[in-house]
């Protein structure tokens, strides 16, 4: 391993260096899933990847900043999730539901789902970065798309019934809940958010 | 403080046992809130309560016994509760989430509040404790009473409506959700949890 290390110290050349944000993202990530926030370190990063923990700091900043970072990368900001807001209003609270628990259906996606959730939720430091995250990435998405008066309130609602249904769902393991299937829950959950998104 | 510890320690005469108890629990949810749960620790209780540790550990066994009782103890199960739960149906759920939200409106409540969930849902030791203490005090109280195919499927969804809300005003506090009134939550998140609970 010092091999690689040595190999991929300095400034890597222009061509290296999407690969080594993506490999730095996918390490963090995978990290943090495992050890929690607290438990993380960017030099415990920086080896899990195989690269200088300079590289890490010089991409990333410190680790909370890398930690936003990743939530931004957990799929959330999917494209898809983008492509799905602008669908048709018709079926866009459902295909959006379906999108993202068919995502954390995969075991790993899920463990990985409830790691960000736990710290997220789980630190004060992480609390105010994950509230600037569902924010400006999550609920002024759907605001947007709101119809009706109070299109910021209509959104942060959303984002309660999806954060709930995440954390019983994912973290709790609550049961029949958890084990609930996708089709069941789009079925019974969607009305919800289109009330919530789209009520008089 | 050396004397009152003194003084307290040994078994305690039984008029004084009903006291003990709730100055332990009191300082217990107090040391949670502000330490989260891996900062705290049974010492740390007793010293807070000034009481000698084994009384501590004599009513309550250890940190996670002692935390499943404070979760207990945080106001879910409150006999306004269980008497809610046993009014109408027409004016339940509206009374039920006035009540929660009312409750929370209190500053050291909500605080106490934040904390509670913050260590539940922030470590692995504690989820399966929050996971114990929501199916058997919460959701079997919401089952009971769901009418329709699925009660424990219905009581489940309610409880992913009322985790959401709390996470997102009391711990992310966003806004505008956090400043929203109660009566305005009410109204807008009552219809949810009616549809949950005795829709089709």
């Amino acid at each position: 391993m010092t091999e690689v290390v040595a190999h991929r110290r300095g400034r890597p050349p222009a061509a290296e260096q999407v690969d080594n944000r993506a490999v730095i993202l996918r390490a963090a990530l995978e990290e943090f899933a495992e050890h929690g926030y607290d438990g993380t370190s960017l030099r415990g990063i920086a080896r899990h990847a195989q690269v200088d923990p300079a590289l890490v700091h010089h991409y990333f900043g410190d680790k909370s900043e890398l930690f936003s970072t990743v939530l931004g990368a957990d799929g959330t900001v999917d494209p898809a999730f983008l492509a799905i807001l602008d669908g048709p209003r018709e079926t866009l609270v459902g295909d959006y539901l379906r999108f993202v628990l068919s995502l954390y259906e995969d075991p790993a996606q899920r463990e990985q789902m409830t790691a960000l959730l736990r710290a997220a939720i789980g630190t004060n430091e992480m609390a105010h970065l994950a509230r600037a995250f569902v924010s400006s990435e999550v609920n002024a998405r759907f605001a947007a798309i709101a119809a009706g008066p109070d299109p910021a309130l209509r959104a942060d609602l959303v984002s309660t019934q999806l954060l709930g249904l995440f954390v019983a769902r994912f973290v709790f393991a609550v049961e029949p809940l958890a084990s609930a299937s996708v089709d069941d829950l789009v079925a019974l959950i969607a009305p919800t958010i289109e009330r919530y998104l789209f009520g008089e």
